[in-house]
């Protein structure tokens, strides 16, 4: 099942991109709409019984053990009725890929991995990239939530940097509260993936003596989307194809499986230190290949299976007097 | 400032009728535009304001002191706006008469008065009507809650009636709580102005003895709308045509100034003995002229300045297993 | 189960009223509580779980399919911990029977039956009373929701009457939507009971031409409580024990036995015009005996299994410049 | 004027801490009480009031712009009060320091600030200490949201690290969403001051490449309060002193006038990267003194004119085999 969050004048929207060509299908308002249509439900009954039973946030759904279960029923009966009458305008959101936001709602904690990967592409000569004997010592950091930006926003590039990387990574999105995770127990505390670009001002870092909060926190340096996808949709997270260009040319080419920690270690790694819950983040790295961009580029990014985010890079404006432009929050 | 009500798998969306052709502005979306747009808020921070300025009802708006006066800067700001881009398509809806619902939200009371005007059509040939020399007793009853229904749905025909007949009315909307009103402080209480056809089965009435709270508290036979109009709008409420028509036909063509008791007095006579609250209803009676409906039949009310409803007679289908066909909260 | 409704600042909250002696305990507080202590949920988890679960009032609770079963298993674990520690202060709520609130909410309807039983007091020497050979016909009328009052609430005597005569009745609360129930059907309709003192002023009713909307309509005149009672525990509504007192003096004693219309009839007679809908009240008419009431008088009515409610009258006081003295609201 | 947070089962509820002797007063509570005393509000339409005036975080009051100006009206009135009937026990709660969460609400970001006084107590003989000739540059870091922990918190001393550091700090509280300030508007940006205590694991950053995310992101290990103090009630925040005892010995005694950047200078530093919004948090480094803990300690922080936290050490149980024990959520 695949969710994401539709930005209207209306609230962050829960939708679901895919059973509505050129639309996407409001799950509250679809919610409502089943259970008049398939359970006769009143409307005025029906709007109240879905604003208790569907939270308006994906935190808000994964913190209610119940919550996926009823998003999926949910999702069947659309699937179903999609080509019928049943699901009529009502219910669905012109699909607008800028007005797509971050899938995850607001997450208390976004954590990245450093050097999870091999850094360096290997000279094509030289055959496949070797893992090192021994893998180097996880390091996380934390994304600041609010450097969060839907799939397809603009990057706004820093005034004060000359040096931005974008980094395509998988992210994995925890289902639950979780301490001390075992290797054995920690994929049960996933809910779900979702693509993320990482994107950091290097020279912002360097300058930070490589303290990466700073570096790494700027607006719109967390791109995430296009939508959040179920675990069970992923039968296996580490054998995942995961690609990124620039302006149309490929720049990262490689396979979850090139990670040195997986994702089990990653979780017992930071549940070691702190109780991560539904709805947090676990960004796990970036294959090699990630190049500076400048103002003007496209970036796209895609993982198999879990979708594409494409932004823009814009110049952030020195002298803007208002900082905040209308066009912010579009709708 | 006329406000209309919208039904949506989102909710009841209070909108203003008039000022983008075709669609119905919705309040609450409008507000955070211009949030946006005219303060350069961010969207998030715009629709938390949104929401705590605007409340989601009439009653609600009406209770708050600042409440129309929120609404009336945002109408001004719609109506310069209308004609840029500032009021795209997120913030309207299209224009369908069947999903305006009750402008008025769910009232505590909703009191019409009975015996208000001369009750029969005089003889043509005789001259204007004749107020009697002495006015009777004012008369009031509850039209039940349940009743109500928006300015385009159907009306529907009981199965335990053959006589069911609709008084179009002027109806005033309270804006305060209010006890004790004098006739100098009572318009001061009414807020505005609203359209309302009270149907009553006349059998049923006899049947229960005169009694008319279930005689007139059937499903549907409190059409009001199309819209809520502030007091401000209509300089003198007792100086308004008031017209029904069935099937195209007149059937009622008077002037609220044919009111026995005028608006003051019922609402002294109703404050002296009970408290009026913001969104209660006290509808003033129907002039000569009603006459019974049919299944089938289309009812047309018009009062001047409050606009016009229209709704057609259904008989009630007997063998409805499920009582709540999913039409009722078509949206 | 009963279910009180105790008036804070914090709202009007639902409890329980029996399980702690000298307090009421919150029925959401409890529910998180619960939450944490017999499944372990984290606090900030148990708060947004319980809002979800627990509507805020009755009618919502009813509305619910679900809503009465989640409430019982509450009771339940609340009943066993009520000497444990698990209860703390943190839960519940002072008794204090000036701050129980009508347990029923703000239903859309308030209705009552008249001429139900016997209307005068049988001579002592004539022997039983006689039911007619034919039960007159069904009458009912609606109470403004307006003059909802808790069951230790002032009354408060008009200004304008001088023949105010309170009723002690059965009232049924509706728990679901149905329209057209039949005899055999209506009972499952019925979620619950309470005591409502039917309040009116004849006086007004007679010069409002026997209409009683405004007459029974005063504020305070529908008291209702001390609580609600779920139907298991009544196994047959129409064999309780019915009696009032005006200063401590015995003024009615009946039994529901001797309606003329039993609660079935009502709700088919009701169903057949309109819609009932969860929280909407029909009161069943009051037995012999009702005399007038004075400033001064402090009235009781019991009915067997739904307990006790007494009031004071008070003259309502003529000059109050502000109409809304903080007493009213007291919390 | 002061602000605290009191957890209980009806939510975390903003107060006021001071008024009251042996009490924190309600905000809300208070508000619907003020309405009523002073403004004759009946109390239904108090609370509906309150419920749109009054925000329930911290945040959500900073967000609006008029938020601090509401509160600021409703103390006055309350401490005009504290001594009459006005405020009754229904809008306090026992003042029990345990209850007390972080007064902040949920930021979006915390961020603290790294070797931003003199890192070593100067030899006692060698006369006061020194600012080095250039400061060192500016380095910040993000403490995880979910390690906030109330003033009287139990910190958890956790099972994977021997070397636990708190530092007393000063930390102040954004007002508004605001990018690139220059050092003259920066300080109009701080909302308020509140003391922050932030615990660090330095074995778990040397063992993270010293990346400071992990190990100073334990849960319980950004303690903060005991209340907000609003900017107006600190003339000049760089002339605090700031004291840390261990067990009642002294070990932290500065002031904040030794920081190398002053408030001004890290707002800048941040906002030239990101947008700051209302409540995000920015702890501005701690004086020398720091040493480590042990579980059974007592730790005390203060800061002039922000009042006191105090906390034990508690060791993580290793064995908890449900990770939420329900003293984690007291009430």
């Amino acid at each position: 099942m695949k969710i994401a969050v539709r930005r209207t004048y209306y609230g962050d929207r829960l939708c679901f991109p895919d059973p509505v060509p050129g639309a996407v299908v409001d799950v509250r308002a679809a919610h409502s709409r089943m259970l008049m249509v398939r359970s006769s439900f009143d409307r005025e009954d029906a709007l109240a019984h879905t604003e208790r039973a569907i939270p308006v946030d994906l935190p808000g759904v994964l913190r209610d053990p119940a919550g996926l279960g009823e998003l999926r029923r949910l999702h069947d009966w659309v699937h179903q009725r999609a080509h019928t009458g049943d699901l009529h305008e009502g219910c669905t959101w012109t699909s607008v890929p800028k007005q797509l936001g971050p899938p995850i709602g607001r997450p208390r904690t976004v954590w990245g991995m450093s050097g999870n990967y091999l850094r360096d592409v290997p000279d094509p000569g030289a055959g496949a990239p070797q893992h090192p004997a021994q893998p180097p010592n996880q390091r996380g950091f934390l994304k600041a939530v609010s450097s969060l930006a839907g799939p397809h926003d603009d990057i706004r590039y820093p005034a004060i940097s000359r040096h931005i990387v974008p980094e395509i990574e998988l992210a994995a999105v925890i289902g639950r509260r979780c301490r001390a995770l075992s290797r054995e127990s920690a994929m049960s505390a996933v809910a779900g993936y979702v693509v993320l670009c990482d994107i950091g001002a290097r020279d912002i870092g360097a300058l930070d003596n490589r303290a990466l909060d700073r570096a790494k926190g700027f607006d719109t340096f967390a791109v995430i989307g296009p939508w959040f996808v179920t675990a069970d949709e992923i039968p296996d997270p580490h054998k995942l194809r995961i690609r990124a260009w620039v302006n149309g040319q490929l720049r990262q080419d490689g396979s979850t499986s090139e990670m040195f920690h997986d994702i089990p270690e990653q979780l017992c790694w930071l549940s070691s230190a702190l109780t991560l819950g539904p709805g947090d983040v676990v960004s796990t790295g970036t294959p090699p290949g990630p190049a500076p961009i400048e103002p003007g580029d496209v970036l796209r990014g895609e993982i198999e299976g879990l979708g594409v985010l494409e932004c823009t890079v814009v110049a952030q404006a020195d002298a803007d007097a208002s900082p905040y432009s209308p066009e912010d929050g579009a709708a």
